[in-house]
């Protein structure tokens, strides 16, 4: 059976999560219903991240295996037709060896956090980004941020339902970038790692933001790192805010 | 009695336009009723442009009067309150003389249209952005919209249910700009003028697209323009690509 991965792009406010789920609508279960619609029977597919309820992605990768040879673009426009009216949307496709794998084969996530401070309530990026009504510093929290670079024991910032093996893990890159918008000023977190913990993401920037905010000193932050206690942790920010952007491969499937 | 001046973000999506209607819910009439929750009775606020049906705006300005004496912080906040959930958001305020006019006083108007063009439908930019499937050249559209600025008869790109007195307005500024993202190739049209014609900034963008397409030489357009003839536009675009960015005024009442 040839196999193929898909890039796909969705907005995760309507659905519970990528994973299938019963009676719950998942990222999962709306590209296998339309894998479905193209050869009837039972799919499974795989994805790189797991992403939770209300996290966007931009370039989520998963695979699939199909009994028929399809063309790639084929193949995303006749899944775009049946994932219609759902907000997912297959970017990219390409035929891939059959022992590669989404999960598996990765190399690298990259994930984006949009962190909007402004008074007045969103409106065109409601559910897109998340909202606080303080202003925060930009500089105490890139001085917080070394401190999670690199290899460390990050038990303080995964979910106490993580199911990853260890909490040891290397975070290659975490930029925080300001943006002056005309409607408000929004801070972007970029995070680079082989593989993420379960809320690790969701953990640094609730945390990060309580330094822009003046209620931790960036040394805190090292501090509640080396206590490697999920207690010592500032509080979980929400979902919608997070975008999976991009997962990075040995030989880019899509570089074609 | 006091007057205020408003400046207001909406997102256009969910309304039948601006400005007040019978049983179809819009901008001006959700306003009105927040300022009815502060101040029991009618209240009829006048706005500088009067936006269409699904059109977007980050900086609209309208005024109202109440009889009390509200600081503009407090007046900005309590209206916010009022508006949730729609999405509909005062962003400044501002305390201005009797006889000043959201309209009347106005001295221009900002526009920015969204043109995305590509393949796979949009998930997170839905109904907030024109989306095309085809390619567009930039510099041909820029050609093109320089026959646009200046002082001209605009009666081809005006809807025939166009109120002004008269189709003869000059267009100050049309630039285009390309901005390639991780999803897609973005066709920014960034408008001023003192003043537009109903459906005039549609009529540009949809005849503009199709001078970027390749269907219309640059020069087209000018034979369009020239026409003084409705029939002579390209495709009217839809709306939801629009988005009213700024009111300029003598002064700006928010400058304080």
């Amino acid at each position: 059976m040839p196999r193929y991965a898909l890039k796909v792009e969705y907005n995760g406010a309507p659905f519970a999560g990528w994973q299938r789920q019963a009676e719950q609508p998942s990222v999962q279960g709306a590209i296998e219903s339309a894998l479905a619609k193209l050869e009837p029977g039972e799919h499974t597919i795989a994805a790189a991240g797991r992403t939770d309820a209300g996290v966007h992605a931009r370039g989520q990768v998963c695979h699939c295996d199909l009994a028929k040879d399809w063309s790639p673009f084929r193949l995303s426009e006749a899944l775009n037709h049946h994932l219609k009216p759902l907000p997912v949307a297959i970017v990219d496709a390409a035929e891939v060896a059959e022992d590669w794998h989404a999960r598996f084969s990765a190399l690298e996530r990259r994930y984006l956090f949009r962190l909007v401070s402004r008074r007045a309530p969103l409106t065109l990026e409601a559910g897109q980004v998340w909202q606080v009504k303080n202003a925060l510093a930009l500089e105490p929290m890139q001085a917080a941020a070394q401190h999670l670079i690199g290899l460390h024991d990050f038990t303080t910032f995964r979910s106490t339902i993580c199911q990853a093996a260890s909490p040891v893990k290397t975070l290659d890159g975490l930029e925080i970038a300001c943006v002056e918008t005309d409607w408000g000023t929004e801070f972007q977190f970029r995070l680079r790692a082989r593989s993420f913990l379960h809320n690790q993401v969701r953990s640094f920037v609730g945390t990060l933001e309580r330094v822009g905010s003046g209620a931790w000193e960036p040394e805190d932050v090292k501090q509640a790192l080396d206590a490697r206690d999920r207690a010592a942790c500032g509080p979980v920010c929400p979902p919608q805010g997070l975008y999976l952007m991009g997962v990075g491969y040995p030989d880019d499937p899509f570089d074609t």
